[in-house]
């Protein structure tokens, strides 16, 4: 089968096993798969991942033990978790020390015309959820994560600092939720699909640069991200870092103490929500979509993804 | 009068100005000061503070509006609010923009024969409380702002690391509120102090370094404590930030976000929650007590709290 796969570089190999479901495994075949900037990542090498990558994608079940969902459209959590520690019985595979995470950690990802996932890991999409809104539920998931994290009430204003596609989902995701959201970044075009949505946005260098947020989300992956975003989340405050910024930093901390400010690191979320928000067309995702390669011309997509000028690359099998 | 003062280098000033209230100002006559290590970070140019420091004490009230409180032993939070801003209209005037604070910041602190301090910051020291007991209020205030600030739960593991005066005062004063409390530093004779109430304790070098705590409060003001206090806790676990660490450091942000961890600044707290620990004997902080020295030995007792056999060292009037 063909994968898409890291080991130093990256390269559509076109003779790649295809991959046998194991115990609770289903396999499914895959329909469409999103690139992430993780994807990205780990082609920078963080994680020292190798092997196939993709972990956003929307696939149809081919084989699994539950019979009632071969033929169905799925998405699924990306964590595969022990099932046996604390964590796992508290629903918080997502943080097994054991686990697996499709694509990014110790298991084949998505980017393949075949990929397996434990069924418990499975979503069914809902009917009036197309695929290409569907493959945004990951990304979705992880936006929602701030709120199963921290209470914001709606009279606290959040700033979103990145109007990447992280950045403008979690815009739009927080935004639906009810709550009082400001995107601000550097591309007019980007913030424009924001802006259809009822966020209010701004350019950076438009914005004053003021202690005055009560929740800040770095969406932009950078360290000068990380220090505007300190300069702007106000005393007792909390700044959410939702993107892995891979680069090291000095850093002083005595500011943090001083104004009592309060930092959250947030990554995976549950895919409940994210669906039921799809479902309920209280989002709309497809705007970001810049453009959907065919896998034949999967590095392409990778390069494409790189570009300034996109926002979300989709690759369709 | 006398006052310590910092300007370059530490002195006993014996011709200082003594201080004049203004509008709603008490004038406080000096019992007992507490040397802190923020008083000794000053001396190393933190905040770039010139001028009388100290901010920890137990005085008379020699002149003040309130009549009734003139002759009575007062403490008193070291903030003083513009008393107008969103801040201090909240009760949290110790986030006031315009604050000034006492030997600190923009106001000479109470290292001196006299002192001011607005007559709303005071509050009288019980009668069941020595000077040396009430001395460490500030101090113990700071301990309990962790708990204005987090909800920790009494199933949960705390753990602090450093086992100096911020630290033993911080395991004592968590114990004390029913939380289960592992205090771990450096020095076999300091944890003691904690264990004798209740605490339990550890040698750094006989844990475990393992991700598995609840919640670490940073106690020790080093940039290696920070590291360690990272390395202890657990995904989805909250590292309270207690001491200013002035140093700066490389240090990269993705194991927050991959982990969930939260870190959370926690600087000055309210008073009164102090006082009523302290009035009900529910903390005994009198064995942190190294030395008292007379303020005419002042020099020498800054000395001594550089010492790493010293914990708390108090200088009397």
């Amino acid at each position: 089968m063909r994968a898409v796969v890291f080991d130093n570089e990256l390269k559509l190999d076109k003779n790649y096993v295809k991959p046998s479901p194991k115990g609770n495994e289903a396999l499914i075949k895959t329909k469409m798969v999103g690139i992430c900037n993780t994807d990205y990542e780990i082609t920078l090498g963080y994680m020292g991942y190798k092997g196939v990558i993709g972990h956003e994608f929307v696939g149809i079940v081919e084989e699994c033990a539950d019979k009632s969902l071969i033929g169905k459209r799925v998405v699924g959590d990306i964590n595969c978790g022990c099932g046996e520690c604390e964590w796992c019985k508290k629903d918080l595979h997502r943080h097994c020390p054991n686990r697996q995470t499709l694509g990014i950690w110790q298991k084949d990802g998505c980017f393949s015309d075949y990929f397996t996932l434990p069924v418990n890991n499975l979503l069914e999409v809902p009917e009036n959820v197309s695929v290409e809104e569907a493959v945004f539920t990951e990304p979705l998931a992880a936006a929602l994560e701030i709120l199963e994290q921290v209470k914001i009430q709606p009279i606290q204003k959040v700033l979103v600092l990145g109007d990447g596609k992280l950045g403008i989902i979690i815009a739009l995701a927080l935004n639906a939720s009810g709550l009082d959201v400001t995107l601000v970044g550097k591309h007019k075009d980007k913030l424009a699909i924001a802006q259809k949505q009822g966020v209010k946005t701004s350019l950076l260098d438009e914005i004053e640069v003021k202690k005055e947020w009560d929740f800040v989300v770095e969406a932009t992956g950078s360290i000068t991200g990380f220090e505007t975003s300190i300069s702007l989340v106000k005393p007792r405050g909390t700044l959410i870092l939702k993107s892995t910024i891979v680069a090291s930093k000095e850093f002083n901390f005595s500011s943090l103490v001083v104004d009592e400010v309060t930092i959250v690191g947030s990554r995976c979320g549950r895919f409940q929500p994210a669906l039921r928000m799809l479902e309920q067309k209280r989002i709309d995702l497809k705007p970001l979509i810049s453009e959907i390669f065919d896998v034949e011309n999967v590095i392409e997509a990778f390069e494409s993804n790189k570009r300034k000028d996109t926002v979300k690359i989709l690759v369709k099998f």
